[in-house]
């Protein structure tokens, strides 16, 4: 029986919940999990199917630093570094590699570390059916969630016939579509047949070396590159093979062009905590719908005011009064308001900052 | 020739400033002033019209305790300390006595500790000006300015025939009125006759004390025990008699019911810093209408944002993004986020801060 690695992809940056995130301190660090980060429930949540030893975390130079800090007891040899941002292919390169030294057959598992899903239980179950049907060592297996509206910010799978007439929740999987025009997503959402692609993934090592070297067979050469360098223990050559490997995303480089891939409709609970306004799901809401989100100490007041989120951090207290649908952030030595209905666009007001010189805030 | 005393009044809490103001740290000590406080630049602007010894602060016991820190030059004897709050009418029957006790002809000038007055030359001639009337030791002298708007924020004084042909900037005050509704404050501005009260008054100290003998005897009465008491250096006396003063305004105790009120048109600039929008007469304001006020090192970001009122302290950074017409303030342990049309209530922000029970903040 194979053994089953998890790899936690966490080298996003999150400028959408600036200035509670930032450069060191990136979306998946922030305490939205009830109090604990986003990428440590990621890993609590992977207990039930991965030893400790067997789960690993990619991410960048910097926050690789910050990691430790972050988390102090997870072990720094799991922690894979990419040498500079390229996209997911080349990252799932890496991941590969390092599983595939230690266990040539492994299945693995893939998953963003700033998604919110709950309950535990169910998730454990979604994984261990996926990673049932990845034995085959050929499917590459996607999760779907089911869609609640048209959103035009998250990709599609299209979902064909049932994989096993005994499964109805796995199917094979005909299509990604990248994040649709509204009109494209009310069609997807009307058919019934597309699920959002939640960017959970499981495969073999064997499924996933062969289904790169088919899609894009530069990315398989990088990856069987950097695989060969980690057996001899060459870390600049593993560097040189990841750099050498294409820019771009598993979705495209390897996923649309599969021969076997099957999607499992996610039976969880799943957010992918995107802009502020997600924090409904995370935070206190009154009977006035303002949500808040309050971390070491920190306190709100909300007087005839309505529909705001509040992050607020450290000994302070975020007064609201009069105010309707915003978002209010107090962290560190910043303070951020801008309306809900914007705050998905909020990168215009980090590269404004940028702009001004205002590196130290980033 | 009398001596020429004045008497700051900087009893006020200032709860319009919150949290900029706290009740320990009351509008008049913020930094409105050019970086200075409001209550040491109504000190300096008396520079040229009384000597040091001759300028008074009234204020409550909090606010005479946190004095010594905000202004440390100022000599603590000239500081006088109301018991208790009992409106204008027992605070000036104080300040009287105080002055009394020094120079029974003085003449006083009665300011608050609040406003925004430019220039310095212009009010000095102003304040000269009602020293030479005042010196007929019977008339009271009122300061009125000329209303750029039907405001129903300020009590108005209905102007009658010139004192003197010569000077047509002094007339006899016919009425006071108090705070209008709107279609009256329309009417007294249409009609030309009336002026907003700016709450600054000169008179003698036998002008003062006989019309308030006059006005409401119970106050005269206490203004000459607390004299008494003072001539025998006996403070509890002092207190006694203050707390036996009627709880009333100086306006309506004595103004209103005095036959020989002056009023003198005001050629300066006033402001009452009232509430935050009045902000834009103090900070800097940029080409889309957001006006800033930053002290101890904070900055602002404005991006798709205008008409909005800033005021932070200390090293922060207040950014605001896509909103409008806003306050936004960060000072100290508190964010405060309110239309720019509310800041005038925010004394229910307040009162629900008190009601929850967060003390610390206020």
């Amino acid at each position: 029986m194979p053994t089953t690695h998890a790899v936690i992809m966490a080298g996003g940056s999150g400028t959408r919940f600036w200035p509670a995130s930032r450069k060191k301190r990136p979306k998946q660090f922030l305490p939205l999990a009830d109090g604990t980060s986003l990428l440590e429930a990621s890993v609590r949540r992977l207990a039930g199917i991965c030893s400790p030893d067997r789960i690993w975390i990619v991410t960048n130079p910097v926050q690789a630093r910050a990691l430790p800090k972050v988390m102090p007891d997870f072990p720094r040899e799991q922690i894979l570094v990419e040498p500079e941002a390229r996209d997911t292919a080349p990252c799932v390169a890496l991941a590969t590699a390092a599983i595939a030294a230690k266990d040539h057959d492994a299945t693995m598992i893939l998953l963003p570390a700033d998604h919110l899903i709950t309950p535990v239980d169910a998730f454990t179950v979604m994984l261990q059916r996926a990673v049932a049907i990845a034995s085959d060592d050929k499917t590459l297996v996607t999760f779907g969630v089911v869609p609640d509206h048209p959103s035009t910010a998250y990709g599609y799978i299209e979902c064909g016939e049932r994989l096993d007439a005994a499964q109805p929740e796995a199917k094979k999987a005909l299509r990604f579509r990248e994040k649709p025009d509204l009109a494209t997503a009310e069609h997807f959402v009307r058919s019934g047949d597309f699920l959002w692609n939640s960017g959970i993934f499981v495969w073999s090592v064997p499924a996933i070396r062969a289904a790169m070297a088919h899609g894009n067979p530069e990315l398989g050469a990088a990856a069987s590159a950097m695989l060969t360098a980690m057996q001899q223990n060459k870390k600049s050559a593993v560097t040189r093979a990841f750099r050498r490997a294409p820019k771009t995303s598993i979705d495209y480089a390897v996923m649309e062009k599969a021969q076997h891939v099957a999607v499992v409709r996610a039976n969880v609970r799943w957010d992918d905590v995107g802009s502020f306004p997600a924090l409904t799901a995370v935070g206190q809401t009154d009977a006035a719908r303002n949500t808040s989100v309050l971390r070491g100490g920190a306190r709100s007041v909300a007087c005839e005011s309505e529909g705001n989120i509040v992050y607020a951090e450290g000994k302070r207290t975020v007064a609201l009064f009069g105010v309707k649908d915003l978002v209010v952030v107090a962290v560190g030595d910043a303070v951020m308001v801008c309306p809900k209905a914007r705050a998905g666009d909020l990168k215009v007001l980090v590269s404004r900052i940028e702009h001004e010189g205002l590196h130290d805030l980033l």
